[in-house]
Order: C-alpha cells, then structure tokens, then sequence
C-alpha cells in the first residue's frame, strides 16, 4: 500500500513517505516513493507516491524525459510559472501513465497511483497539491493543513487534533512521525526507512531530506515516548461521573430489537 | 457504517456501540446497535452490531424468536452452556439473516452484518467475541484485549498504544470514548448517540449500560481535553536532531526515478 503525508504550515512544507512496496504478504520489498524533481534556485518540486510502483514510475519516467511513450511531448517542469501549472503537468503524465497501465492489467485487476506534489516556483511561497489518479488535483489550504495518499486512517487522528497552520516545524515533523508509527503498527504494507523533505518558508533556511531508517533510534524513542505519554494523559483526565461506583446509569432489560430506541 | 468496540480487561467487558446508520450522507438515521439478550443471575448476553441493519435485526428477530423465518428452531441462548456456545447460536443466527437477505439483494449490491458479541454464563468470567458475516467467529484474547466491528480504522491506533488487559475500567471507558471520538471525526457515518456497556469481572459490582447523547458535557470536554493533552504531549517529546537550524541532513539531487534507493 504506502503512506505519504505532506503538510502545509505558515512555517513551511513536510513531505514524509514510506518506502514498503507489496504485492501481497509474501512479496514485499522497499522503494523510495519520496522524490525531487526539481531543485535550483528557481524551483524545487517533490513528489510523493502511493498505489501501484509501476504506475508511478512510469509518470515520473514521462515526468524525466518529458514525453509520452508514444514520443508526444509533455510541458516541462523546468517551464512550469507555478506550482498550479506543475501540478497541471504532473496529472497529465499521471493520467497517461494510469491509463496505459490500467487498459494492459484492465482483464487482471485495477492499478493506479496517486500522487502529492509540494515545492515552490520563482518568489512564490511553498505550495502542496495532490493529484488524483485521474490528473485532477486539490490545493492544501489552511482549513485542513495536510494531505494523505494511501493507508490514511491510521495516522489521520493524531493530524486532525494537533496540526494547525501555526504548528511549528519541529512538532509537525514530530507529529508526522507519530502518524507513520500509528500507520505502522496496524498495517503492515507501511514499513520504515521513511522519507522526509522539510521546505522551510524562511528562503534563508535550506530544504533538506532525511531517511529515518528502521532502527533510528529518535524515531523509537519517539514511539516509546509517545504511549508513555497517552497512558499519562488518560489518567489526567476526570473519570466519568457513571464510572462512580455502584452508578447503574440505566436499568437493564432485554431490548426489543425493532423499537430503534 | 457504524464503529463498535469491545475491551476484555482483567477488571471486565466493555461493549460500546454508535448509534447512526446511513443509506449515502442524504440519508441519515439514529438506531440503537447494541442490545441485550439475556440479563438475569445466570447469563448476561450483550452484542454491539454492525453492517447492514436489515441484516443486523433479522439476526436478532431469529435469536429472540428462537427459529428462522422458515420455521426451523435454532438452539435457544438461555439454554446455551456457555459463552463459547452462546457466540455459536449467534453465528448461526446471523449466517441466516445475511445468507437471505444477500440473495435478495445480489443483483443490486452485497449486504450484511456482523457482530461483537459480550458476556457471561453460569460461574464463568466474561467473554468477547466477533462473530464474522458468515457465522465464525473468534474470540478476544490478552494479546489484543479488544475487539473491533465497522470503520475500525480511526479508532484504533490510541487502543493499540493504550489498552492492556491490566488497564481498569474507568480508563478503558475514557480510552473508548476517545476512540469513539476519532472515528467520528473522521467519518460522518459514525456518530452520537453512543451505547455503552460495562460488565465488571467482580460479581459484586453490576452490569449498567449508559447513553451517551450528542450533547453530552462530559464527552466534550474529554475531546477537548484529550486535544490539548496531545498537543502538551508533542512539546514534551525532544525535537530530533535532524531539526536542528541550517543542518542539511542529505544533500539535495533529482532523484533518479528507478533507482530504488
């Protein structure tokens, strides 16, 4: 399956994937699915993959060598005015690569990938899109500061009560770790190493990326850490009155099945 | 949909179920999905339902009834030996109910339900059960003291940090309802009302169910609460070392896409 996580803050841009790839229990193996297409003065872009690694290798092939496999050539990234217009370009080879992919497996079974696009062109602020199988594409806003591709129920929780637009990076990157650990723990199809670019919004910090292999330490502490503290923060908070003891809050009967009440 | 949930802890049984159900988001309705069966001094009977509702009332219309609709008896719950054979007659009953109404509804779409299914006969401890669309069933064990039925996703990585069979009850109920918060955040096919049933292992001490309303005080406070917590609790966790200013963890190149590393 796979997880990727991109992040939207007034602080800027995280971009976190796993690496897992399966086709089935029994044939699983690793690959970055966390890329930079672009990386100059004038433009950074990073993509983030889910769904079928053949898929999505062949947009980024038509991505990289600008043409279809047919030879119809596609805008360049290196030409795109905006983040919108990358995002634009990164559907349309997105879209072919799906098509092709699908009609050849169309017999056998569906396979498509999806994918979230983050970076900034010219002056402009960091930006975060996620581009749907078919090539169309949402825009992150500050409603909801973060996109999911792939396994995102587990990790969502954790994002939905903590990340605001004015979460600093180090606890967004804190938090996202957090969501990939809950990931993690529940589905097997989502596995470190992870991959992480951090954009910063402040052009005077540089963007990096980082690998968080499977046996960080940080990132296992972190972990540790993290249920200690929930333990914690259950036993701070009140119990419930109908927890009194000896409270029955309501008598028992068998309950008529169709009554709805 | 629906999210039910049932903790087996050394200190009892937890059953707690939503109550909305829903034909597409332009049909919404509240039903009760967690029932009782049995409740007198030698056999306490809850089950919490998910799926399909037709098929879920059938299932218990056949159990209350004590045949099929064609008229053949199915063994009767009082005179069940105990919750192993308790969670068979129910397995047998829903079976029926989904064997019938997903041959009337093949043609249009699949339907059934399954259930959790919670209590005690004779001298025996509590005991958990989920009883699968296809009337097996398994049973909850301290390796993972919980059992889930419906949108489980959401809802599940605070059980999995959290829930030991050594946690008591006033906890688990805390920990449920926050559990329950999440998958209602996220899913709007999960929903308030929530019933709630707590069975503690100490005879002494009786069985109640309570109802939690859309409005009620305490519930909005332990989400608000249970927020504020999380995000203290990512402060209190160390930042990495990777978030350190101007260090570039990995220099920055585009990616070459088939690589794998």
């Amino acid at each position: 399956m796979t997880y990727g996580l991109g992040m939207l803050l007034d602080a800027g841009l995280v971009l976190v994937a796993d690496t897992r790839t399966n086709a089935g229990v029994d044939n699983v193996s690793s690959y970055r699915k966390l890329h930079c297409l672009a990386h100059g003065p004038d433009r950074e872009i990073h993509v983030a993959c889910s769904g079928s690694l053949s898929a999505s290798q062949a947009a980024l092939g038509i991505l990289l060598e600008g043409h279809r496999p047919d030879g119809e050539a596609i805008p360049a990234l290196e030409g795109a005015g905006s983040m919108f217009a990358v995002a634009g370009i990164v559907g349309e080879a997105l879209r072919e690569a799906n098509r092709r992919i699908d009609q050849a497996l169309a017999p056998v079974r569906k396979a498509a990938a999806c994918m979230l696009v983050g970076g900034r062109v010219g002056d402009g602020p960091p930006r975060l899109f996620l581009v749907y199988e078919e090539g169309n594409f949402i825009e992150c806003k500050s409603d909801a500061p973060f996109l999911q591709i792939g396994e995102t129920k587990y990790g969502r929780p954790i994002l939905d009560r903590t990340i605001r637009p004015s979460t600093p990076l180090p606890g967004a990157v804190k938090i996202a770790l957090l969501s990939f650990d809950s990931a993690m723990r529940s589905n097997l199809a989502v596995a470190r190493p992870l991959d992480m670019m951090v954009m910063p919004s402040d052009r005077r910090q540089p963007t990096f990326v980082t690998r968080i292999e499977k046996d960080d330490p940080y990132f296992n502490t972190l972990s540790a850490r993290w249920s200690d503290l929930l333990v914690e923060a259950t036993m701070a908070v009140p119990d419930p009155d109908f927890m009194c003891a000896g409270v029955a809050a309501r008598p028992l009967s068998v309950v008529a099945v169709t009554s709805g009440t």
